[in-house]
């Protein structure tokens, strides 16, 4: 299997570049029959897509989504589905000055080092722009996934740079996240972030944060031991978004720090059925769905392009001061709620197929 | 290609339960002509084996390894190398009267649900035991990659609840980490940890805590966008790991509170060629190592098992209250730091040989 | 891995129906640096194309392939090349009538009853025409091993019904095939085809035929042991191709009547090394290449689309008498050739890479 | 994935070489919950067994299987079953001379150039006795197929050299094929079968031969266009088996020379739902089961092991006149009938679980 593809059964293949003429995906696997609702996919398309607000990147992408093929009449086919967006507002020339340098923190050097020749326009491959594919495949992910479960996947982020939200996880909706700009549940401290991201930019400067996210109406069953744990396929999923440097679920890093005694999911058996009475294990125990909610935390970095003078190196090895001034989001976590959703919800919909065979 | 299979060219398939006739991997894509250094790979497994000291569980097992195949006059052949240890000392009678129960935070009902079976004797296949094999396969990968590299896995036990260490990274020795009974570098605070962990086991608790790890020797180069990520591949390998509940490199999570301008690493090129000024990035850039040591921290839960009474249910979903003696670690840090270190070598020996590709 | 991709290290995965907006692959695995020649890729499709003569289907396809990514300044990045051919002269109102029958020996049945819904037009995901895509596919698996090895995949028609070439494998040239409107390197023999071909066709009805290819140029070493042998590698990708019931190599089903003392392949040692005596093995021994040219052959049925009356049965389940006028090829061999070499090429360009790892 | 494991959900792993310590395999993706007769399983490896009677190889080996993991109290946990089978009768002295020589059409010289290293006793990796491996596989993979459908793998050897059996394959039974030494279906033409073998193994010579196989109870539906078809995974399962040289489905090569409108199968409707009036299609269209039996032929190419002198070369690269006395079998085909049956159900057991994702 090719690097640039994931998934066992629900499998996504992800092609293109920052400013080549398109991006993409191809989803082999979707099963025969689903309604396939692309206005779904181009809205969660729209959640992703550059300039949303001033908060964001300024390059402008429709990002419209093109169904080249497995959707007939309104319905999969059972062969696979690839969907094509068009580059449309790629400034290749900003780029100029930096197809001989290497920016700091960013992919530059490693893909120079590995491949030899690197496609510096817009961060090429590297770019997070790509992930526009991995948003449509998830979406057609979640149109697999509400035929059979009642199925949710709900992010958004917990904080940025300092300013942190504790609320209750279970309580967070989609509408409540989508109603602020940062995707913050809390309106009080939306705004505020929403002021420090803005005087981040105006410093030249970008801030990172955490984004939590529930999957929700998964039953107990999910996961394939020992090597197919739904905790390490969502780890991986997570750690292949950009700028992503941690991922943990239930308690987490919190957890190393408690007694068995404290934090062990004592269980208890109702009309419901069984359940746990907390949920500190996240939703998952040995690597297999409790029926609880799947909880996990992600950690971004600051983005790595910022608007200051840093020493750097350049492809001729010397040492150089960069100074750049590139359309770019001074943090990048509001857009990456429904990157980290549609990750998720990929990883979900191909343990659940997974889990048929 | 199955759930209990991992790698791309180079596979560890692991079978195997913890009260079976024996538990083992399959290494399939060794190369050829590498010598098989059998005393290496059992002092590895002495390292991961039961019963190294009080803080230990009990069991006795040598945990000797037998090669039966892919080995011929020392030499491997490029056939696979199937490794086979056999359960000695398993006292299934201990898990008589867990056969119809649930314990909290265990895989018991996961599996009991996702199967409609479950060997509950000594936790059967979800049980740590199993990663003797994967220790003796990372054993087999480290003799593959210091043919190929000055390459170094280095882990150690960061902290014990709320013990923890500050000392710098780089400088850590695995015989340093190995002279500790818990496998904590700093001699003063290794004391304190055992004490805390004694005192946890004998008020019948357990304790988490957290282990760092260093990969050295990497040249820039490894890794492969964009669903085959260095970050992704050791995340999802360290997420298989038993009680790893999360998984940062670089900054990590404290870094998400940091701004760009602070976090981002600068380079110079300097006679030995272009490094980083600071390894906050890990090692890594997007998904592809940079030259610097890989970097990486995993924060492990208590051990599940404690000699307090819990609320739980049974199979026949009454609510009971359990109260188990059996023998486990009251802390399984000191016994996972040479997992940690099999499951990342087995992810550089994979990547290594993907990269050739 | 999808069931739409093939190769572990050189993947394909395959999009696209008869008449949906477009077909096409995307590449995975085409190593970084090579010459991406867009002309020769155009030059494979365009010896695949329908229209090329009046002994194919009169389907108007000019098959321009777009490459949308993966490439930069002509050169390969090391990213995903996707390919993109619009389908353009699709004409569907053909194939109302077919909608709701089951046309025997064709795919509708199977797919109808495998997926519940089937996209009738042409053929829809069953249909020959996706071969475009492998074809380009093939062309670059093709540039990369041209810089690896003196590789040519040469294939031709060897018989077309009873009509059967019996020259020698090892001096037919791509240049006397394609000079052939059948592809047959004997052109005596191959105006007999050609006027068998065209009588079948006059007559309502079809014919199968023979493809022998040979893979030259390849050194002993090739193929993995014992599930990626490379003649089952080259098996499953030829019988992956529309209409081929049959794979042997070497003396194949010939050599099952055949003693051991007879065509056992005698080695002999020489100034240019070792080499067989005979090709009796076809250039495999033990699932590896053994230095002489790979030569294999394909049985193709004759097509299934017919212009006479034939029982059949529709998707009410009612006997029904079917009649046809559809385009389609009498004898699909003359454009299978460029398939065949181009599935050849990328099996062994796939086991080139995984021999590396 | 490896090169030695296969499957996409039914995975096998194959391990060992013919006098290194043990053979064997694990099974990963055996659905919980299955019975596992051990008795089938032996019996099934009984039937592959060497030295069954004066026409096989003489080397003794009981071929007793363990089950190492998998399985508790009979029943299949859905762990990964690994079967262990030790080499008891490896006499390696006789290989002896072997060890500096490369015996004509065999695999010695491929795996030598591939690996640079060679276990040259009794063939190494590249001895058909690791086959029993796959045949206790094959075993685990009908007591799955039996709960889901009234399957039966039926092959049986049809021709020896140039006796040809020409009966109805519908008809055959395992029982009728088994009371048969040479395992031909007519007792009269086995006994000149058993005949013709004896009198080249008293020649110092060896037969070819081919082997029919039928699937029976399969449901249309399975198979996984376009690089999943059934036919296509066959062909790499057969083409994996040793000494097997060309397969061929439905009417192979005979229908390459044949009409369509003599060849297509007509469908009928009737009390018990659609069926093919003929089986020329081999039970597979576009990929995918039609209901009809699924069938193939094999050709065997003669034991390359025999007691004749041979020219070939040494591995100091000399021409040399070889003459061995080694244990084999002078004609492979009786033993090979249940590999043939074990790696088809192995094929079809897989599909099943794919079909299901």
């Amino acid at each position: 299997m090719g690097t640039n593809t994931r998934g066992r059964q629900f499998c996504v293949t992800s092609f293109g570049e920052s400013h080549g003429p398109a991006i993409g995906a191809v989803v082999d696997g979707m099963p025969a029959g689903i309604p396939i609702d692309t206005a779904y996919i181009q809205a969660q398309l729209d959640r992703r897509r550059p300039g949303q607000s001033a908060l964001t990147t300024q390059r402008k992408e429709s990002d419209e989504v093109e169904i080249l093929s497995g959707v007939f009449r309104g319905l999969s086919t059972g062969a696979p589905i690839a969907l094509l967006i068009r580059n449309r507002d790629a400034r290749s020339q900003d780029y100029d000055q930096l197809e001989h340098v290497f920016r700091p923190s960013h992919a530059d050097y490693t893909y120079h080092t590995k491949y030899g020749i690197r496609d510096h326009r817009g961060g090429g491959r590297a770019s997070a722009r790509i992930t526009a594919g991995w948003v449509a495949a998830g979406a057609l992910a979640e149109l697999f996934l509400r035929r059979e479960l009642d199925y949710e996947a709900c992010a958004w982020v917990n904080s940025i740079h300092t300013l942190s939200w504790d609320g209750h996880p279970d309580t967070v909706t989609r509408k409540q996240v989508e109603a602020s700009l940062v995707r913050c549940p809390d309106p009080e401290l939306s705004a505020r972030m929403e002021q420090a991201i803005a005087a981040a930019r105006d410093a030249g400067d970008s801030l990172g944060g955490t984004i939590r996210c529930q999957l929700r109406g998964i039953p107990a069953g999910l996961g394939e031991p020992v090597f197919g744990k739904l905790q390490a396929e969502l780890a991986a999923a997570m750690l292949s978004i950009h700028a992503v440097k941690g991922f943990e679920y239930g308690m987490g890093f919190a957890g190393s720090q408690r007694r068995g005694s404290e934090v062990n999911d004592a269980m208890e058996a109702g009309a419901d059925g069984i359940r746990m009475q907390q949920n500190h294990s996240g939703g998952i125990q040995g690597g297999i769905s409790n029926g609880a909610p799947i909880d996990f935390r992600l950690a971004f970095k600051p983005t790595a392009s910022i608007a200051r003078a840093q020493e750097t190196v350049n492809t001729s090895g010397e040492n150089i001061l960069l100074e750049t001034h590139g359309r770019h989001d001074p943090c990048v976590l509001p857009r990456a709620v429904p990157i980290v959703e549609a990750m998720a919800t990929l990883v979900v919909a191909d343990m659940v197929l997974v889990g048929r065979g």
